[in-house]
């Protein structure tokens, strides 16, 4: 059996109350594709916490989220701006551009965050029909670098967005790793500054399979609707999905994982912060590291425990940390890297 | 809550070892995305199951496996031949077409069988690429109104097919069903008579949310691993998709279920055969039965009991039974059914 | 060298007005992709024959045209309701689903024309997210059988549509021929009675290789001019199509050319009305003949005359006039197949 | 009316000999869709100028012939790798992207040059599924910098991209030229060096709209016929396609055309080597001219003559020479940099 690793918040199981609330949804029949009543209280849940207006789709993965919420403020050719870190880019096999049919434009950034800055070259003078339309910016938060958008920094980049035509999408995967960190509300990081659409994640954080679009202009709910059928995302058997989210909001369920995930990585953070021979070249601001270090000590540690290499250029290793992370974990591990990197020296 | 119906085996929940099997795979972590043991060893019994040479492709949902599959067997500008009443045709929103690119080509059929005289005409002399290619035949195995083809009928079925060029695609939603009824095996229906890619359905069996597509040609294994992540179908924690087709395979837990289906489908099927003003549209051969009844009827039954009206044009509702059906729900409807055609003479 | 016959209007060459205009165009550098002056006049001079607020987007052929137009209307998971013969549904090798992305619905039609009683039943209550949702009325003006909508008829079926919900999309490959046989304006074929979006053919009709989409309501233009690029439908050296559409709005040669093929037609009917063994299966409005005949006969004429068996079924012939068609031509094609009717007896 | 300018060879017109080929093609009726006898020969003369094996697709327009080339290898899933220059990537509004369905991965190159060095660190391990496929390697020669690609440089690239499961396409819109300059035949930089399928273009050189895509491998041939149908670029009326082509090839009129085009760059070149305050970015090769100058005098320029600003960032104008422009243009346009250079200074 595997251990708890640092791969990824996917590597993680379920949440013992998610499981319990899985087991307890199990009675009866109930109405397919979300004609339920578990699916009737998930949503309403989630429109409360997310600022009493949202439309919320339940899906069953985070690429399918993310198809469902871009499609909704896409048209064919239209362009997607996005961080040359995003996961939409890098990670999701082109399922944005096959169902959408435009096209993603990636900006570089120096640690995952965009800014008007960044992204005012992409939006100069065009040539028309030639290109692509731009007409979305998907931000992610945290981003692919584990660094948080403020949300003053939210605000600027949805006005900025609004005032050049673009719609403004936030991928989530981890949203609940950013409210927690930033001690704000789901609402206060999306609905209240602007966001139009949201991919807002539960798998990562100690649910089975679940994730929702929030779509915050109700005229837009009809298309994410079709958008869910046609791009395979609509459960049959939806009250499975629909009593993750309950379990997920009951008491800001998500809030106590996410801020568990993220203390563990700060301890993690902290513990090797002064140890020789490792930089971390982002700021550790939620549940994910990404540390430098040499390369023959990445590649003794990966023999003993499981994560990615990042950037392979400059050796460059990505730790995730869970809900389900303890202390002893993350001081073993921590244990395990200083040890190796002495040995380096 | 609501009780059992007849509206959908969607509707029914989880068989209680299901369940189990998704709490016993809540240990530890696991890599994501298939890479973790709990989906070798369900790739290795569907492998066994279904004839010793399949590549299975676990997956979300029932339409995403049709996705997936015929994805596998064509190009952009292929059409898929298939039967006026199929799931795929009509009740998928487009995500075939959407997904594949190419076009569904509809045969009328009598009882949703087809074969090679109804096939024929539209294989004819064609005006090539002003036409869809003709690449696939897709059968859907129980069909759409509940009856069967026989290993005969399929193998006939398959041989014309590949004479002509076409790849063979089953939809399977029911596949468990087709099994149990005819007593034979899953790899008698589908790798024995020549399938080239089935979707073999669990969810509506007895699973939470688990559906396979099983690819008969090692040779294109890669395409459907690719077509799954990029249609959305690819699970991250995907050992709780693979736990429940473990349980399910484990001493045939889906005949089981699916064998128990059918004989409450039997069961209410003989008890209405004698009563007047009712009649059976399709023999009854696995657990689904459509019945034409009087509309008042009809309307009033749906008043107490939630199924669907699955022709408007003559009022044919249409009845499934489930593997949590119990002989009293069937008792208890055939009454409610007699009472109102009773009423109605 | 090939005689002139009455395979399809597609046959014939080019009008020796608009080779003139083609070579006149050809004179010195002009902005390329449509910023030129051809094409500036054109797009005025089409405007102005459309009632004078259409947006006109050049397209190199007819199958792009479609498509431009369809996708200006609808989004990816959309049904487009058309005939059961429409070019759209059987010549176009899903061009139109590929790009647009959702589905094509067909209605069976006696003759090629839609009427608000056929089209009622696709329209009714539906399952929601599970079907395409149908979005646009697509027709076709003349038909593919050669018949013809009156204006009436047009607006009766627009206001259908959008009391539904419906854009209204026009495919008129041979809509000159529609508006001099009705011998209106073609403003009033389209604009005039609501039609949202058209496809207006030039190349049957004596053009080289040129079609235009129509598009009524100018805050549309834009997707257009976007799906025109992405869908391949934009020429770099546009003069050269807007130069062939000055020359057919001038003076309204379209009409010209289309009044005589539809003469041509007119006397092929009138010759062969009265002879035995041969029976028009619709009324010959344009310049299209459907004529059942006995299929030996039919195969002799084919040895000497190319045309299309367009039904094998009952051994329907479509034969096409042209804009050069010659009375001569009509004489001693129906010479041909009075002759053959007469060695059948 | 516009003068000859150094905008595009897109802004030229058409050569008297296609002129006169179209007119002379122009005679009685002939089959539609290219089953013409100009089809034909046109067919027979690409295959013969490109190795006698190749088949070839007749093309309204450059981005169509791109998307047929590319969809002919791709599945859609698959990753094409180009330059960062590139014209599928940059200017065509993500027609490949939309009709194949997977991604463009561009490459930072200096010159718009390839290299294996270049290309490798996007061919190294990859997350699998994840990313998608690397099937295609597509250069284009001469590239969007007007740099050439040597017989020698394009069989090394080719033996790479094939030694990695690449199949390699060359867009070559001014192939033309790129052989002209190199004193070779079309085989030699294409079906001899190894070249999977080519967009061979003819109308940037002097044709009225006519592109050709070759398919060197025959089993790939049907892919490539269904794939221009279902893109929208099959002509109806093709003869007046082919006819170009025909002219084009009949005593190498492409490499006279093409030759006269690039001595004219060179011309430009030449005058202005020694002007101070102009620094060409990139050897002139072909008929592209690109020059860094100061803003003023780029400005100043633009108003008298058209050209594109290619580079904002540091000032680069692109000039295009043709196969009309003549020494007296060069000369006047040549004088007018070298007054608004030394006004600069």
């Amino acid at each position: 059996m595997t251990t708890r690793g640092f791969a990824s918040d996917n590597g993680a199981g379920v949440h013992p109350r998610v499981l319990a609330a899985l087991a307890a949804a199990n009675h009866g029949h109930a109405p397919a594709y979300g004609n339920d009543a578990w699916t009737a209280r998930a949503v309403d849940a989630l429109r409360t916490a997310f600022g009493g207006r949202a439309e919320a789709m339940l899906c069953f993965g985070g690429t399918g989220a993310n198809v469902v919420a871009l499609a909704t403020v896409t048209r064919r050719y239209d362009a997607i701006l996005c961080a040359d870190s995003a996961h939409i880019l890098n990670s999701e096999c082109a399922a944005v551009e096959h169902y959408c049919g435009g096209k993603l434009t990636p900006i570089a950034t120096p640690d995952g965050k965009l800014t008007p800055e960044l992204l005012t070259p992409a939006l100069g003078p065009t040539r028309g029909v030639h290109h692509a339309r731009p007409r979305v910016l998907s931000l992610t938060q945290p981003t692919e670098w584990g660094t948080l958008y403020s949300v003053d920094e939210l605000r600027t980049l949805c006005d900025f967005a609004h005032g050049r035509g673009l719609a403004v999408h936030v991928d989530g995967a981890r949203f609940a790793n950013a409210a927690a960190a930033l001690e704000v509300s789901l609402a206060a990081l999306s609905y209240e500054v602007g966001v139009d659409v949201l991919s807002f994640g539960g798998t990562k954080n100690g649910l089975m399979g679940a994730e929702a679009v929030l779509v915050f202009d109700p005229a837009l709910a009809e298309e994410a609707a079709y958008a869910r059928k046609q791009s395979t995302q609509l459960a049959s058997k939806m009250r499975f999905i629909a009593a993750q989210f309950e379990a997920y909001l009951e008491g800001e369920l998500w809030r106590q994982l996410a801020s568990h995930a993220n203390a563990m990585a700060a301890r993690l953070a902290a513990t090797l912060a002064a140890v020789h021979g490792l930089e971390f070249v982002c700021p550790v601001e939620t549940n994910q590291l990404f540390a430098r270090l040499p390369r023959a000590a990445l590649a003794a540690l990966q023999r003993e425990f499981p994560f990615y290499t990042w950037r392979e250029s400059d050796a460059v290793a990505r730790w995730i940390t869970s809900f389900d992370t303890t202390p002893d974990d993350v001081d073993a591990f921590a244990e395990a890297v200083t040890r190796e990197l002495a040995a380096e020296r």
